[in-house]
């Protein structure tokens, strides 16, 4: 009997379910999406991401036969052991949803499951800008700060479901208050949505600033590119915003490397696209403040390199 | 061919160096112990070790050849694959001492070593408070903040050494110096010493409060339990410390959940003899605020049980 020659992963959004055939080296070949509407009952949901599979293996010319097993990403908390959907605050209801035992019984393979950010860190590492370290910490910076970590090839999955939500470590006890109901999170100070409501209080202070003057008339045009773009302009204002948010990022990312002690920590989500003006003085600020850095190596903070497929690749290697 | 009966637990302080002969229900059946003097050159101390060993081994009336391994604690950071220890600030100039190789070729016995929390994490999980559960972290709260994280019967090293330093995690951004060199460590608000700091400055605003008349007029007199005890007679400058010190201990509670999302959190140290009074609120906070807690398994904060005789049994079981 032939080896079989595919894994599939899928990444479930809140917008699109994405999956992709992924071969023996970790590369897509083929894809298909749907919209996920997420407000959906779950069964209708999970009707989709078995059709969409069968569309990718569809696309890549081959059959489910041909599928060694299947790997699904989805964010909130999850729990690898069981195939359960924890609870998912993006989707409507969810709470200990059994996606895995779903897909099991509707396309007859073994379906492994986990968290989003942790299947975009396992992807970089199988195949991605961790492929030569042996430990990696990825950090997705988006709406919200995700995390995945990954030693010798494992996922951390943490003692239960809840664990390695590592955006929502606190650095500033009583600070922004932050979805999750705490105060303070690494994640209400470094995501994007946390760079735009500064760079937004920023603008509104500094109407003459470069800052304000990209958003063109209304602050509602602000985004996470901008800061960056009036920050290379050596506007005083953005320049503010940016060091702030680094060093805030920069601490969290302290806390990364004092916990995990990882060979590498990944920068992911849009602001990576910044590359080494957001990585170099990351990398001091880890340097500098790192328990031990004198004696001890400290984790390289580098951008992680396979946007959206990451999902998918480390899915399918889950 | 016997199986051989006893392992052999170092506990390597910057006061004493204690061994624990510990037979297979991890029961420590005799000890011995020596004078650190930490100033003095590695190797001596290295030797003093070994003689404190054959003291032990001679106290349990066996010999070495009854032994099946020795493991040992040191404070400072470790490297457990190479029986490094990697700088230790506690002892003079101690920088990549390469002690487990130094007691392997003196004792001749297999040498495994690991940091001291650890080493304590790792008694609790075989032998005391977290012996029913498959995955605990350890805080011991001292002069600073160390932490010990077992995952399935094994200490959880991170990625490099250096990793798991639990008490350099940041809490507040630009908060109080901390010995490491960072500002606002977990370390410089929940140590015992931090403790002994905001009592000192409590008792010297409210010079008529119980918290600074159990000093008996002088300040220096303050220690770790004082605060509790004025504040368990409702000394409201007491009060007022022991609350703010709980918090600041739950904050860094609710970053060890939502990382490792452990079964439960050991609480260890001088201070742990507070018992339900200090648990009690530290189980409310760390149920309050870590994420997800209304959906997800939170961490059950207890005292640890097995005191000084944790980081033997730990070591033993390396």
């Amino acid at each position: 009997m032939l080896n079989k020659m595919y894994r599939i992963g899928i990444d479930l959004g809140g917008t699109n379910i994405k999956v992709g055939i992924v071969n023996g080296e970790n590369k897509i070949i083929a894809t298909a999406k749907r919209k996920t509407l997420a407000q959906r009952p779950w069964q209708e949901i999970a009707q989709d991401i078995a059709l969409c599979v069968k569309d990718a293996v569809a696309e890549a010319e081959t059959d489910l036969s041909q599928c060694e097993k299947i790997g699904i990403g989805c964010p909130g908390t999850t729990n690898a052991e069981t195939g359960v959907v924890v609870y998912a605050n993006n989707f409507n209801g969810w709470v200990n949803i059994p996606l895995g035992e779903y897909l099991q019984n509707e396309l007859k393979l073994p379906v492994s499951l986990s968290n989003d950010a942790n299947c975009a860190a396992l992807g970089e590492y199988v195949a991605g800008a961790a492929k030569n370290y042996k430990s990696t910490v990825l950090i997705t910076l988006g709406t919200g700060v995700g995390g995945g970590v990954v030693f010798d090839g494992k996922i951390f999955e943490g003692g239960n479901p809840g664990g390695a939500e590592l955006g929502h470590c606190i650095i500033i006890a009583d600070g922004e208050q932050c979805t999750c109901g705490a105060k303070g999170c690494w994640e209400a100070y470094s995501s994007a949505t946390a760079l735009i409501r500064e760079a937004k209080a920023k603008a509104t202070q500094c109407p003459e600033s470069l800052l304000c003057r990209l958003c063109e008339g209304d602050l509602e045009n602000m985004n996470g590119i901008i800061p960056f773009k009036a920050a290379r302009e050596n506007d005083t204002a953005a320049l503010e915003v940016i060091d702030q948010y680094i060093k805030w990022l920069g601490i969290g990312l302290v806390n990364m490397a004092n916990v995990f002690r990882p060979d590498v920590i990944l920068i992911s989500g849009g602001i990576c696209g910044e590359g080494t003006y957001l990585t170099d003085p990351l990398n001091t600020y880890v340097k500098k403040y790192s328990y031990g850095s004198a004696y001890t190596p400290v984790p390289q903070v580098i951008t992680a390199t396979l946007g959206n497929d990451a999902g998918i690749i480390g899915a399918a290697a889950l």
